[in-house]
């Protein structure tokens, strides 16, 4: 099985309440990537300038990932973005948006990123998802996240990728937005009524919600007493999300399996925002991973044992 | 076993976006009496006008609930408060606040509400909260609620209060301003740090989470899809969970204890959001009750099998 993600590879400047960066190794497709890997072969289909070293790409192409579709523009500058997050890491102000290269970015896909397994459609301009739709014809399982600005301004095209796919990772803000829905559940199952069968909905500190057609399931965020940077959680917790089921694709998807991929997901998310952008990514072992995974479990089991109630 | 619980007794007037009530039976009291007289004889500590009706007077009394300790001014007006929420719920603006009779209230218990097993504090004057504990030497378990008003203006006798409960339940934003930690669960600690055994973190629609000496459990709120009022939610949930701990507590209260009362809490929450007020919990039966507890556990359950995981 294989494992292809499309989307941004980028440098970003970070500031939040306990430090900053001023240039760290970032994108959706870097942290997918990183995150993807301990779980399969992974294909980055992504946009670089000349000015995205060799021990950057290394870090993308960490685990066997393979990077030969990370286009390298000559004279060309990687996409940048700047953002400081608020006390709390609630709020984020992005102070700047430098789109580079990645303002041209037209995926085309090598034949073994298109031969993949599982897709993930990372958050980039409606139209292009659709174009690698079209390339990646025989993909099992294809996922995909988007952003406020697409909704706005791509609604038709997001819709028309929506119909496509098997699964919507957004958050709530965003399925609220693209349905005019205040309940989440609502937004959810309007959303599985234009095709897909399964909807993630990313809560940040709150953790995330699966929504299929006949079944809901919530999971928390791992409890951490300090988290320093949440850039690229949700991009983690898509790649341990569909990296999990990515190795489960001979059977169909089991609600079980969705949300032990949740789990997975959740688990990777966590390291990252333990320290900025990748540093924590890049130094994890399997075991930490599912030592989380165990831990989840046992922060949201609870037994039920009925009790008398007075209902006169 | 049986539970007193001091705190308001009043009318709303809420609008939401699916409509509106001029003058709604409220007040955290009668949320808190409401749910937990399910489990248990409550008296109702509190004081209204004589605008306070005796059919008002009826709907707290229901299940038994005594309300002996309910004085009733002659010539004066019940606690009033107005709001409105914004779109998705999750913004509220108070409109108005007439604290009317509850600006005076000094409350004396009788000797049934003093002998009590359980106590709840609910959201009122941190000065008054320690003149209810000190009417009531003996009660086995005591949770408490408070406000932002309190923790800026009464700090000193609100840490007081604290140090001297089981149990304290805030919302996310309380607990950050009381300790100044944006980490919820660091947070939570340090208000384990003055002397209670457990914080209840309440996370609105994200549900709550639970902060003991050496355990962390989160629970999402049930799903619903469509909240009508999210006005009283809070103190539903402190009634369910409180209710639930005073039929404990002729053992020591574990975790798996603990954990079962906020699904009970969070069980009887759900209803009072699907109606305006009061209106959904007056007419609840226990059966309805048990089968939410039984769906949170379906909802929140998966099964760990740990994959290979590749850390080259």
């Amino acid at each position: 099985m294989s494992i292809t993600v499309v989307g941004s590879v980028a440098f970003d400047a970070v500031k939040t309440p306990f430090g900053e960066r001023e240039r760290m190794l970032g994108g959706a497709a870097t942290y997918f990537a990183l995150a993807a890997s301990f779980f399969d072969q992974v294909h980055v289909v992504g946009r670089v300038g000349d000015d995205f070293g060799e021990e950057d790409l290394g870090v993308v192409a960490a685990r066997g990932t393979d990077v030969t579709d990370v286009e390298r523009v000559p004279d060309g500058k990687t996409f940048f973005w700047a953002g400081e997050y608020g006390w709390d890491l609630n709020s984020r102000e992005t102070l700047d948006t430098q789109l580079n290269v990645f303002q041209d970015f037209q995926p085309q896909l090598s034949p073994a990123s298109r031969e993949c397994d599982a897709l993930f459609l990372a958050n980039i301009q409606p139209e292009l998802q659709l174009s690698v739709l079209e390339q990646c014809g025989e993909t099992k399982f294809v996922a995909m996240d988007s952003m406020n600005f697409w909704i706005d301004s791509a609604r038709d095209a997001l819709i028309e990728v929506i119909r496509r796919v098997d699964c919507v990772v957004l958050n709530d803000a965003e399925l609220r937005q693209l349905t005019g829905r205040p309940s989440i559940i609502a937004a959810a199952r309007e959303v599985l009524g234009l095709g897909p069968s399964a909807v993630v909905a990313k809560q940040g500190e709150y953790g995330s919600a699966l929504v299929t057609e006949d079944q809901f399931f919530s999971l928390p965020a791992f409890p951490l007493e300090k988290v320093i940077d949440p850039t690229g959680a949700g991009d983690t917790f898509a790649g341990g999300f569909v990296g999990f089921l990515a190795r489960q694709l001979d059977r169909p998807l089991t609600e079980p399996v969705l949300r032990q991929a949740m789990a997975y997901g959740t688990a990777l998310a966590s390291f990252t925002v333990e320290e900025f952008g990748t540093e924590r990514l890049q130094r994890m072992n399997g075991g930490e991973i599912d030592s989380r995974v165990e831990e989840l479990r046992r922060i949201t089991q609870f037994e039920h044992v009925a009790v008398p109630l007075e209902t006169s």
